[in-house]
């Protein structure tokens, strides 16, 4: 393949085109948005699943790639696995991630309209996966297919892999990426799933936080027994599994109960403290953003530390006993719950899970049978803010949003991200366009149509500073 | 009418006949068992009520009530009530107490036979409904019936009030009663919706628990939130509810840990202490016919008084978050749960839900909305052991089970009890024929054909002993 110059008219060429298309790509987006992907629905699904990735590879086709595949997994949704590899081998190659699936919907009454029904407004673009991470990667998308068809090539290769279980905490990423280890070679990776602050306040992630998921089993009694009649002699599985469950964490301090829990936590450096001073995140904005009556949390740490720096617990879901109309005193056979545990580096979700199971274990009456289940591990990690991939997005921000972005870890948890940093040994850019609005993982999700638009054409000028920093 | 004079004869042709009928009466049961008619439920399955309110007017029209009627409450299933007044002025009037509405059926997946498809083997009768209350009272009524048509007459008036919101907590009896004082007037009050220990251990019932039942919402954020992103910043209100429920009970103690909460519990007289001395409950009785690990309850009492004569706690169910399969790593906006408590006397359920009310409102952190709603009180209640018509049942059961029965205070709740006690002014007999085994409240419900068929013999004494005690 020929090589290519690059410069400042090629750029205005793709930023050019990719206006053109505004309209057109918004369009596409509506089509993506309407499979019905929910990874924890896998494989009842799978037919919508096999419908996405069908559109997704015509679509990265149409757009110029020179390659566009949906590669099986076993028992797991396909990978979708695009190249572009024009610019030769002095260019840098970038590797592009994201996730096509999506979070489920329910309380699904709670959405205005259908989630896999996706309309537009004149801000706005609804339905879920809209922000995470459908309309998010295909602004990346889009940005290449400006530079490909505004004027013929792209200033870096690219490669792009779109996952199909991100919300299921990828179980089979890593073995793909073991096993397709050579194919993805490359000198830097982005990842496009996070979001801003607000459309003036871009953010660069230099860390995520990691998770430890699990399930608590409690079960007494061989059967469902009248509370009326045995009420007092046996111990109720839902009473003790509320009384496990609230022994986790203390209810003034919000501290983690469970020995060692805090033992790896590692402080953060001057320079982290530094950065996060400048993030304009209030405790009037985060009662905004969520409705609560008064935030919650550790009292005495910022809102903005608690939110990315520190760990937590979370019951996300209880099941047992009656919770239909009306009522059913009854003393359930069996009581669970669905946990998790965001972890800060350097804590290591094996460990707090091991941590947790014994605790657990110690504290629980011989009157009930107690099982605690492993849902899914995801380490914290954090990246290199020194790293070319991170600093080219410093101009491409600018040139796009007019600002700089500030730097933050984030909250959510990324397994994605250690296993991109391990097994393909390169630095990450982490960052993404969506807002606090978005609803992500809620009912009514939506993506910002400036966002959609700008995001895309940052991305247009970070191909061209990468290629710039890296050549 | 006629003054009739029964005697030992007509005893042993009443006897007889119900015999002769028992087959038949196995078989009309069946066909009761059939209707859906899950109190909780209603009015949605209105019309499994009314079919089953036609069945029964038919029923007692045929076995010679003199008077049989489906009577409409508003808002509520109707009372079915009959009346047979042959036995003159001089004799005593029975009013007999039973129920034909049943407990919700979950979990469904259970039960070995749908529930209300109901069916035989050599010993038991199963379906929902077969021994609360359906097969009891209609061994009550079998036993009239063999009388009037064995006999020609009973020996004893009777009202019939069969009612379809027990397990409900009768939230319209109260009015019923009293709109119907005058035809309900009565020398005694039969209920036998109870059960013995084992077929050679019957029991009245001196007393029962109430009931204090309760839904707690917890709400924070206004819409269900990404742990991730928002973690640490709010509280869960799951996390806070499941603090609150585990705030209301000591985990070792047991004990209800609301301020005041057992400042009206009685202790149990000498005389109470010295039938409770004799009541062949054991605690490898527990553990066998539950299946728990081990007993539980209040360190330190025996079970026999844990299971009747102490107040209790229990957490009956709990909504909110995800609950599905997979991981959804969420922060629920709201979360709720359905308790109750058992009261003993003097304990009053008006005052108890006041006191937990107020307790909660006062641990609850501002960092979420609270809401406490009443979902229903039953007070607790006793009975006067040297009444006619408790007295009355010692021979019958002497002549039907071989034994006297063991009296002892029920754990369940009977807001009915206390309802016919200060509406009517009259004593109770409390007894019944279930069994520890019949699974009532519990997946694949039955009952012993032998404790039908002798309940029923029991009965036909028992009425006859009346008219002999009250005469």
């Amino acid at each position: 393949m020929s090589e290519m110059i690059h410069d400042k008219s090629q750029l205005s060429l793709a930023l050019e085109y990719l206006d053109r298309q505004h309209a057109g790509n918004l369009r596409q987006l509506l089509e993506l948005l309407r499979f019905p992907t929910i990874a924890a629905e896998y494989p009842e699904n799978a037919a919508a699943f096999q419908g996405c990735t069908n559109w997704l590879v015509e679509k990265l086709s149409g757009m110029g790639f020179e390659y566009a595949e949906g590669i099986p997994v076993q028992d797991a949704p396909p990978v979708v696995y695009a190249e572009w590899s024009g610019a030769g081998t002095e260019a840098p190659t970038l590797l592009i991630y994201g996730h096509y699936d999506v979070m489920p919907v329910d309380p699904l009454k709670e959405w205005k309209h259908s989630p896999f029904e996706p309309y537009l407004d004149e801000q706005r673009i609804y339905g879920r996966g809209a922000s995470d991470d459908k309309g998010q990667f295909m602004a990346v998308l889009y940005a290449a297919e400006a530079w490909l068809k505004g004027t013929g090539s792209l200033p870096v290769n690219l490669k792009v892999v779109l996952e199909g279980e991100e919300e299921q905490i990828s179980p089979h990423l890593d073995e793909y990426l073991q096993v397709h280890r050579g194919r993805l070679q490359c000198d830097g990776i982005l990842i496009a799933d996070m979001g801003g602050l607000d459309p003036q306040v871009p953010l660069v992630m230099y860390g995520v936080r990691g998770n430890c998921s699990l399930e608590i089993h409690v079960s007494g009694p061989a059967r469902d027994l009248h509370s009326g009649t045995y009420g007092g002699g046996v111990d109720n599985p839902l009473n003790v599994l509320v009384r496990l469950l609230a022994a986790l964490q203390d209810g003034a301090s919000r501290k983690v109960l469970v020995p060692g829990f805090y033992d790896r936590v590692k402080e953060l450096t001057p320079r982290e403290l530094a950065l996060a001073e400048v993030v304009p995140i209030t405790d009037e904005a985060g009662v905004y953003f969520t409705g609560v009556p008064a935030l919650g949390g550790e009292p005495g740490i910022p809102l903005k530390l608690r939110l990315s720096s520190r760990p937590t617990f979370e019951v996300h879901g209880i099941v047992g006993g009656y919770t239909g109309e009306g009522v059913k005193t009854v003393i359930p056979a069996h009581a669970s719950a669905k946990i998790s545990f965001r972890l800060v580096p350097d804590q290591q979700p094996e460990e707090i899970q091991w941590l947790v199971k014994a605790y657990l274990e110690s504290i629980a009456p011989p009157t009930v049978r107690l099982e605690v289940k492993t849902l899914g591990l995801a380490p914290p990690a954090t990246v290199d803010l020194d790293a070319p991939v991170v600093q080219a997005s410093l101009k491409a921000f600018r040139n796009s949003f007019g600002v700089a972005p500030c730097f933050v870890r984030g909250g959510g948890s990324l397994p994605i991200l250690l296993s991109m940093q391990k097994l393909l040994n390169q630095d990450v850019l982490l960052t993404g366009f969506g807002l606090p609005e978005d609803a992500e993982h809620s009912p009514n999700e939506s993506f910002s149509i400036q966002q959609f638009q700008r995001g895309a054409a940052m991305m247009v000028h970070y191909f061209f500073e990468l290629s710039q920093v890296m050549k």
